[in-house]
This record gives structure tokens, sequence and C-alpha cells, in this order.
């Protein structure tokens, strides 16, 4: 079997072979081929969003994804939140030595249908390879930039009292699904990463009602209730939920409850949080039920005037819980 | 002592502190201040570059710097040798727990002052922590655009025969900072890093001359002799390089002698190749020596219309040596 050394990241003949064989095979496009120290390409005026992530996650390979899958989709649904196309992306690659080339070829084209689908192109990349034990099997970092369109502008500013929140369906899916495969837990197959592009779904909200949509986020790491949290407070609102209209997944909610999460913390990579305003509410949901990863879009909750910097969640037996950041957690690398 | 733990990374309320201790405090900007998931700025008509590089070095501290000065000035570096002006970092932090704050504190302040030296702002960013021994101690990814000025163009296309070649510098220096460090060796003081930012330098050149520079580039891992082969290559030239132009220092020369390594193939941080038409090589070296980091900028050699695709080194002892891309290294995670 066939797998990376470190003379693949020395920058030079052998570098260039795995490029060739690899990154060119699957990212294939005008702006790449060059192979200069970056890209360059034409812009028009206008706001643009640039955004980073680092992927981690371990395992690299689970029920419904792999880290490619993620490194593309996260950094495409980053730019979506900020309102804008996102177009292209960057492809900073750590390998492990000895990652055979086979996951490696799986990961890349991977990425490689992910961008297809997002409508971006990977324009520029880097490949260091370090030494066995110097990092666990493959680490990605992905950036982008994208353009907003006239007329669209998202942040926490925009969020004022009495606005609508929207969640694009259900909770946890992702986190589970990782944990499952981590420990080797036999869970149903209909646990799968919810990790998906989001930019063509956000894009029609965006196109139809864009000036009323106050701010996009998307709940990954510390989950919706860290989110909300961070809303309530940068946008100085106070934040009402209501439990029974947030949609959990019978198998997610068991292997919460056996295993002592709170799908409320949980990381998501393919949803996202609208906060809008009250008029549109309907519509907003209309788009996004037309969509297979908004099917089960949920108007969960409200923007108020009072508890500002709080938010409380109205629990399915009548009390409320006030919700906080995620404070000590068990789930590392998680995405 | 104070130590990155797990729980800094998973996007809740440590994640918040950690961002606000160092984040924020050494990349204070408008930009990076609403933590939004990206960064929102208006930008010209016009065209860009975007590049990205993951910075992995070991040891982290070393002679004349640190990761940190590497992470900000290699990026900006790659726009500078795109022709574009360094406008918007983004950094990606992946931390072993364990590293002490001091040092994730010098490193992160050490970038804040990079940045600063080379007029960029870092605007966006993300912090992953992994378990002991899944990373070792700290990988940086930064990622930049910039824009290019109109009537810059700068790429391989450009390269023609009879066109001059030019070292803005010293070889080897960075490589053998870092090796010394590595294996403690006990060095000189003057072997330093030569890590810097460039764009300063670089844009002087392109604002004087700007037309009449057919490409820019960097030689970092691979070193010089692998970015001629890939210009040679790629340009379809041949390239003749006199050994006695070559500028390399005693001391990195007599490590070379010891250790067995070839000048021509390390890594470089703050020195660049530029190819020029023959009329304005006389201006280019004298911008160049007019800066600290150029003083000791050097005509190497020229391109050609026979040997296309080969580099010739002419010797001092009067023969002709072949330089291929690099091929089999010992020195991994030199940047």
């Amino acid at each position: 079997m066939e797998r990376v050394r470190l003379v693949h990241g020395n920058g030079g003949r052998f570098s260039h072979e795995l490029t060739e064989r690899f990154i060119l095979k699957y990212f294939t496009n005008d702006l790449l081929a060059p192979l200069h120290d970056g890209a360059q390409f034409s812009v028009p005026s206008g706001r643009m969003a640039f955004t980073t992530d680092s992927y981690v996650v371990q395992p690299t390979f689970f029920p419904g994804g792999n880290i490619g899958k993620l490194a593309v989709c996260g950094t495409v649904n980053d730019l979506a939140m900020n309102g804008a196309i996102p177009q292209y992306l960057s492809c900073g690659l750590i390998i492990e030595e000895g990652l055979p080339f086979d996951e490696l070829e799986l990961i890349l084209s991977t990425m490689g249908d992910m961008a297809k689908a997002a409508n971006v192109q990977i324009v520029t990349g880097d490949t260091k390879v370090v030494k066995k034990g110097e990092v666990d099997k493959i680490y990605i970092n992905t950036s982008g930039i994208g353009m907003i369109p006239e007329g669209i502008n998202i942040g926490p500013n925009r969020v004022k009292p009495n606005m609508d929140i929207i969640v694009s369906g259900s909770l946890g899916d992702h986190s589970i699904a990782v944990m499952g495969e981590r420990f080797g837990l036999e869970l149903s197959d209909t646990i799968q990463t919810d990790c998906a592009p989001l930019n063509h779904m956000v894009h029609a909200v965006l196109q139809q009602v864009g000036s009323q949509v106050a701010l996009l986020r998307d709940p990954t790491r510390g989950g919706l209730g860290t989110v909300l949290k961070e809303i309530a407070e940068q946008s100085q609102v106070g934040i009402k939920v209501n439990e029974s209209q947030l949609v959990i997944h019978d198998e997610v909610q068991s292997v919460c409850d056996i295993l002592g999460y709170d799908p409320l913390y949980l990381a998501n990579e393919g949803k996202c949080i609208l906060v809008v305003e009250p008029t549109v509410t309907n519509q907003v949901l209309e788009i996004l039920h037309s969509y297979p990863e908004g099917r089960e879009a949920s108007h969960i909750g409200k923007t108020m005037d009072k508890n500002i910097g709080k938010v409380g969640l109205q629990t399915s037996i009548g009390g409320v819980r006030l919700v906080d950041l995620l404070g000590e957690d068990q789930v590392p690398r998680i995405c």
C-alpha cells in the first residue's frame, strides 16, 4: 500500500508528484493550475466576506462524511452566514507520514465533490507532512472568500427585539454520528452527519427577503445553546425558545440520554439559525422546507426587549431553563 | 503555570475567554471585533491575490523568531510574490493541550507585531485544541488576500529568454537557524532566521519598474534550486546561474559543510527571487540595497532560449552543475 512520506511535504520533486496526482486531479480549475504562491482573479467592487476554519475531526471518516466534506462545507457555510455567495476556497493540509494514499484520495475527492455541489473553486493550497505522532492522521484548514450581494447586511448589530428565530432542522446529528464512530457504538444507520453546503438554500432566502434577515449563524461547536447565548449578549436582546419546537431525532435523543449529552450543546454541520422580521417568518419557512437540508426547519423562538443577554428555554413540562454558553464539555475534535 | 486546556477549543465559555484574553489583545482591529463567523469589508474592483500556508516549524521558537513570525511573514510574502499589496489575514490555530499560556501569548504578540510591521490586519480566525500527542505544541494556518495594483502582472507566463534573475540576499540562514536550535548546536549568534515581511520592499520595486518585473518567487521549502528549476519548467526557458554571485554567509556555509546540506536547497523566509527585464536590473538592485532585508541583493543569473527547462550552475571552479528539484531531504518541519 502506498503511503504519504515526509518527502511529500519538502517542496521538491515528491511534493510536485503528490500535487499533480491528487490535488490537481480533484480540484481542477484554471486559477489553481498555474501553481504559483497564490491565486489571482478579478473581483467586482463591493462587500466581501473572508473566513477560516481548521478541521481536526476524529475519526477522519464517520457515518455520512469525512474530514474533507466538513472542510469544504464548514467554510462554505461560514461565508453563507455572512450573507456572502461563497466563491474561492484555499486548502491547507497537514498530513501525518504514513497516511495511506487511498485515504488521502478519498478525502480530496470528497472535497472536490463538495466544492462542485457548493459551486466554489479551491484555488490555492499548501501541503505539509509531519512525522508519525506529530499530528493525528490529517488536519485540514480551509479559508474562503465571497462577495456579499448589495442590500444584504447580516450581523449581530441588526438583531432587534421582537424578531423571530428559525432553525433549519434537527439538532445533534453530526456530534452523535462522530461520537458513535469514535466509540465503536453500533448505532442505527439513520444517525448520520448533517454536514451539507447550505449556501444555495440561504441564498434563496436572501434573494427573496434578504433585507428582512438580520442574522445568520451556524450552530457548530458549542451548539444551538451557545450560539443563542452569544446572540443575546452581542445583540443586547433577550431570547425565548420553545423547547417543543426543537427538532431532535429520536435516535439522537436516545444516545444523548444514555451518554448524558445535551442536544442543545451538540455540534451541527448542516444547520443554520436565522433571525428574521416576523413579517417574513412563514415565507422563510416555506423556502427552507423546499430544500432537503431545510425540510425540518422550525420557528423556535423570539427576541425580546427584556431579560437582555439571557436565553430562556420554555420546557415541555412548563418551566423555564436558563441557557448559558457551553462550559466544560467532553466532546473534543468534533469538527 | 496556566496552560491551554481542551475546553479552550470547545466553542463555549472557555473559548471566549481565550479569544478575549489573547486574540483580541494582540490582533485588535474593527473587522475582527464583531467575532462573527467571518470578517466583512469593502473591496474595490480589480485583481486580487489569495494564498494560504500552514506552519508546523519545529522547534516553535528559534534564533530570530518563532512560528508566529513565520505565519504572518510567510503569507504576507506569498501575497507580495503575486504583486499584491497584502491587506487581510486569517489565523487558524491548532494547539496541543498543555501549551503554556506564556508561550501562546508570545506567539500571538509576535503575530500582532509582524502584522503591524507588514501593515496588514488579522481579521478572522479559528482556534482548535487537541489532546496531548495529537499535534506538536502548535500549528498555525494563515491565509491572506490583497489587491494587485493596476499594471502589475506577475506570473510564470511573463518570463521570457534574456531576462535577469536577482536574489534579494543570502541563502540558508532560516534553515540553519532552525536546525541549530533543533539539534542543540552551539552556533554563532549571527546565525538567525531571515524571516521578515518583504511587501514594502517589493512594493517599492513594483511602483518604480512594475511593468518590467515578470516574476517574483520566495525560495522557502525546496530552496533557490527548486524554485529556479520550477521557473525553467513552467516558463519554458533555460536558466544560467553564476555560483560566485550567490551570497552564503560563512557561518551558514560551515554548518552546511559539516552536516552535508546544500545551501541551494535550504529554505529561506525573508528572500525573494525577481525575474526582470535587463534594462531595469541596476535600478532594481539599487532599490533592494536601500532596504535592510535587501542589502545583499545580487544579480545571480539569466534566462535563456536554449536548454529549455534546465538550470545550469556555473561553479567557481569552472564547471557547470545541473540543478534539479529537491529530491529526498532530511529537513522536515522547517516552516
